[in-house]
């Protein structure tokens, strides 16, 4: 018998039927002899109706009174889902984030968990009960309503699952695990069985869209085996945890693609220390996030530079790089919006030499030429022409066999 | 400087654009030196939409659950009011019912209140803060969300008011006041400037929907003066008071109109003592409410029994009736659902003897036949035809004069 905490988003419950068939499967895990902690986001589309009409009256909206109104889309879904079990004869009961006691600091709409006190739901747990939660919020040290951001859902999960030390913590969402690649360019991509944490941050910050970046982080600081599966069909899904419960981790875990990012580079710039803060810092003053970053220095004392922000900060970064380049008297500023980040994820590259080499081998043998290249312990990514996304990725995912059994 | 309690109604804040121009009355109080607590219920139609979700999932929903569910309707609520009140500049800070502390017992779905902490309201008043509560709502001992059952608002208003000692309870809703009767039935009736609890609970119970008759009840019994007003135009309202707050009180107040009862008559019961607990314990058993109750003894030592009860419960009242009627051997079992109640309410009547006459004679006068009296000593009701139902009032509102100045 085991305790797990299953998290089910908005899609999951858009429906009363959907939050019936939720109950069911609630139900078929309690019938196995598990003890089942429930985690609910608002029903789909509810968050952005209540943020219409906080916006309807005050644009933008007072962060605590918005979080007092947010709040009321998962506190509604908790309701529901513990009728839905009570119909279906499992006994139930629901929590708010304030009534269960999820602690945060003061920081409405991002809050960060503190503390939970899970003396409450244990002994719920152990008179049979099964306990549905309200995810995304919680309760600062004033008794004020408070949200985790979107996506906070997941992070409840596995906080109540950290506290609570669940053997697993279970995120269903409209896909049934996570795969090597996309299969909407790879139709032979494969579902992972395993995952370890450091690859699913990387696959997730990279573009694999299936869990919050910030709740992996939580599950690998508390050690929660964190598994994603379909809420619509019954599979394993894909299990995230730490390297030591991963008997033989692959080379490669997958190939993840960027379509976000855009390239801008500034040339001939005097090559003396202080230049890249002085050249980034304008960026992050402007609140423009940077992702990839290269310096070349040139035989002549100046240097290149090359950076990536996210596409829709284009714009604006040109026009600061411009200033700096008036500024700095460097030679030139180009840029490109039309270029797309392929990345290559795997803890086993670590003890592995000359996957990066294999890796532009076969890129170079499509005639991909690579523009940007930057690399982690775990992961390589490129910089390429957005006409080649496609290319490269089924390149790489071949060249590595991800295709086959894992 | 005064402390007001406004409460708002769902209509008055169904919309964006009511909810802000709510906000602006309360800024007006306020800038008039007021302190102001305002409390809410939820938009017109959420609560009905939340119990429909709950109704589709289980059917009745869990009481608990449907009190989680059902609360976010005025949590809602409270977030835009007080978006809306700083949007024009009028520092505001929401409560739900468990942050204001209004402890209720743990009667789901009809909870009343036990107490209310309202020290820290107290703070934000002080501090120039206007407070937005959650009406309908409370918590139990154990933490759990209560709700105080339809209109339930209004009770929260005055619960608050009399926890805060506050010198008024405004009651905005999209009547301007009290009338001497139904202005539909009769164009010259009158708003009227004062009436005592007494006679608003006697209009309440006898048919003017104006306010519940619980939040009328408590205000009575903490003495809060209470005052009903239009949430769309401006005007005095109609003050709710002790009688010692009302200088000369007026004979008559008002007249008010009935249509929801049926008669049923039992003729020939053998008169021996417990006849009328078995008659009317098999009407109770079934749950029907019983209204007016009128008995006669005739001459041949056997008795006639009439009563009233909602027309809704007609056709199983009778079919009870006839049963009881062949178990104690009386006569005949008769009824009749086109009746109506015909009320004259007034707390001068106490110490004025002939009113009773004076109304019979005015109705006579009209040729209205009289089937059933009953008499307390602010309000004479009587039973007559529906067909006379408009005839009847406008022949007692003009016999008393309600349509002259008050």
């Amino acid at each position: 018998m085991s305790l797990i905490v299953q998290k089910y988003g908005g899609t999951s419950v858009g429906k009363p039927e959907r939050i019936q068939a939720v109950a069911e499967r609630v139900k078929r895990t309690v019938a196995q002899g598990h003890s089942v902690v429930v985690v609910v986001s608002a029903m789909s589309g509810e968050t952005d109706r209540l943020l219409g009409l906080a916006r309807a009256i005050q644009n933008p909206p007072s962060a605590r009174e918005l979080d007092v109104v947010l709040s009321t889309g998962e506190q509604v879904t908790i309701g529901l889902m513990a009728m839905a079990l009570e119909a279906c004869g499992v006994p139930a009961v629901s929590y708010t984030g304030a009534q269960v006691k999820i602690l945060t600091d003061t920081a409405y709409n991002k809050a960060r968990i503190v503390d939970i006190d899970a003396a409450p739901v244990r002994e719920d747990l152990a008179l049979g009960k099964v306990v549905v939660i309200a995810g995304f919020q919680g309760v600062d040290p004033n008794g004020s309503i408070t949200t985790l951001g979107r996506g906070g859902s997941d992070t409840t999960a596995v906080a109540m699952a950290a506290a609570l030390k669940a053997d697993e913590c279970q995120i269903y969402t409209d896909v049934d695990g996570v795969y090597t690649t996309d299969p909407r360019i790879v139709p032979e991509a494969r579902r992972l069985d395993r995952i370890t944490y450091e690859e699913m941050l990387e696959m997730a910050s990279l573009g694999a869209k299936v869990l919050q970046i910030r709740s992996v982080e939580f599950a690998s600081k508390y050690q929660v085996s964190l598994r994603v599966l379909s809420s619509f069909e019954d599979g394993p899904g894909t299990l995230i945890t730490t390297e030591e419960n991963i008997m033989e981790a692959a080379l490669i875990s997958g190939v993840t693609l960027n379509r976000d990012e855009a390239k801008l580079t500034i040339t001939g710039v005097p090559d003396r220390p202080g230049i890249a803060s002085a050249i980034l810092g304008a960026i992050a003053a402007a609140n423009i996030e940077v992702d990839m970053i290269v310096q070349n220095t040139g035989a002549d004392g100046s240097t290149d530079f090359t950076f990536t922000v996210h596409r829709n900060d284009y714009d604006k970064a040109l026009a600061i790089l411009q200033q700096s380049a008036a500024t700095l008297q460097a030679r030139n500023v180009t840029g490109d919006r039309k270029i797309v980040k392929v990345s290559l994820v795997g803890v086993g590259m670590r003890s592995h030499a000359g996957i990066a080499s294999r890796a532009f081998g076969a890129l170079a043998a499509e005639g991909i030429n690579i523009q940007m290249i930057s690399t982690s312990e775990i992961k390589i990514s490129v910089v390429v022409d957005e006409k080649y996304a496609e290319l490269g990725v089924r390149a790489l995912h071949a060249e590595f066999g991800l295709a086959g059994p894992a």
